[in-house]
């Protein structure tokens, strides 16, 4: 396991520094004073280093739900009965839930994956890489095998993979349930395509963190995408030295956070894009304001 | 003056509470634990009390683009001369301001008025209620006169209710150069037709403050879109009694950071629109978490 992922780490480019002095440099001849577009001028520059393009683009963007049960749940950790993983699977693939209406309003291409529900699954849409039927009770003994575990991660690297090839250019990674072993393969994906990936709360910035131990490259191409309520995303936003786009009470999960946060990322995207320039403009230059 | 105002604020309903509480308990329905899209939760109840609406839209919204050029500029206190402001307008009408951009992003219907730029201004697509050709120096002599203050209040009414006739389900109010006098009053409009206003930086939020000063119910219908970096926007903020959905480090004005704020805006709405209820979706109620 640890080979073949070292492989997989090897072969992530790093990111331009070069074209992000360019963008900045460019960023500085639209026609505003400059600075004055706050942190969408600092993200225009990351994305240009990311993707390797003065002018990046982030649209369409994809989104990765991977729902699994996990073990845990029958020391009655949480508020809701096991059984509402496989019912919200459903509701996920019938459009009626937070994910599917933030994707709507994006454009998203959205994609639900059950890596390990406990209940039987079938469904049409649903893309099934089962590893296991819930994982097993840590408390009691280890969540799932080393086997179990690469097969978790080869299943968000092929996803992304996927969706990449169908064109996204940016990505989003979500769960339900708990899916983060896989969540955190998948950006290790995006890093290899030079795909931006915006994270979203708790439990998928620890999925970052995690992806960013296996290969520190990855911090590069992340973004973070909101705040959450839950105490310990304080704890691993620190850990990744990132400063979330939205700070909105949200605690959801499912990569809404980082959905509703994307329309911040697509603005610095058509800011660099679409601006004129002084010059184009007609526009006297002033100095500093 | 005052009795004409006076006559408007009179006209402006008050906002629905009981729409706020249905809306609210048809909230804790939807497949989510209950609260967990935090601030989105209460800006959809805060659109549903403005609108009278359980569902509310606030697509497609509107912009207005006040300018204006303030006699104090001959102070030096701008880095920019003041032949800028009518380069700006130019730029504007030709779509390559941030504003421009942030528009297209939002599906905006936008309009630049020249309520009083100092050079004579003529161009296809520009509203022109000129008041005056810039204000006065006003540590010389009061800026304008009281004639003048009621043309440009009477501007922004005319214009709001204009755009309001064309169908937007929601405002945003920005500036170039100086135009908040203006600005204020077409939030007046916007409250007397129960369309949320998203104020922009610190400028409109002054403006706003006047507004509510005017008319306190205007306050009800307010959303603060956009933290500025300029020092006083803060107190502004506070006097009002808001807090704003996004804190960038903007500073540009034209209704930018309102513009930028709209998606979580238009987020909350179709959350409460299009999400499905827990029996909808046949998943089984869980208890807080």
């Amino acid at each position: 396991m640890q080979a073949s992922l070292n492989h997989y780490c090897l072969s992530i480019p790093s990111v331009d520094h070069q074209v992000g002095q360019e963008a900045a440099r460019y960023l500085d001849t639209l026609t505003k004073p400059k600075g004055s577009l706050g942190r969408l001028e600092a993200i225009a520059v990351q994305l240009a280093t990311i993707t390797g393009q003065v002018k990046p683009r982030v649209s369409p963007p994809g989104i990765i739900v991977f729902a699994a049960d996990h073990g845990v749940a029958e020391e009655g950790v949480s508020a809701y009965p096991q059984e509402v993983t496989a019912q919200m699977v459903r509701n996920f693939l019938q459009g009626g839930a937070a994910i599917n209406v933030f994707a709507r309003q994006i454009g998203a291409l959205l994609e639900v994956v059950d890596v390990g529900v406990a209940q039987p699954l079938e469904a049409s849409g649903l893309v099934s890489r089962k590893v296991r039927y819930g994982t097993a009770n840590f408390l009691k003994e280890p969540a799932m095998s080393q086997e179990e575990a690469v097969a978790a991660i080869e299943a968000g690297i092929e996803r992304a993979e996927a969706l990449i090839k169908r064109g996204i250019k940016s990505l989003i990674v979500g769960e339900m349930g708990i899916g983060n072993t896989t969540a955190s393969s998948a950006m290790l994906a995006a890093a290899k395509h030079r795909i931006p990936v915006i994270a979203d709360g708790f439990i998928c910035t620890v999925a970052a963190l995690l992806a960013v131990k296996l290969c520190p490259r990855v911090s590069d191409v992340l973004l973070a995408g909101h705040r959450s309520q839950e105490p310990g995303h304080q704890v691993a936003l620190s850990l990744l030295d990132k400063e979330p786009l939205l700070d909105l009470g949200m605690r959801l999960g499912e990569g809404s956070g980082a959905a509703v946060a994307f329309p911040l990322v697509e603005a610095a995207c058509r800011m660099i894009g679409e601006m004129a320039t002084f010059q184009e403009a007609g526009v006297t230059e002033g100095g500093e304001r």
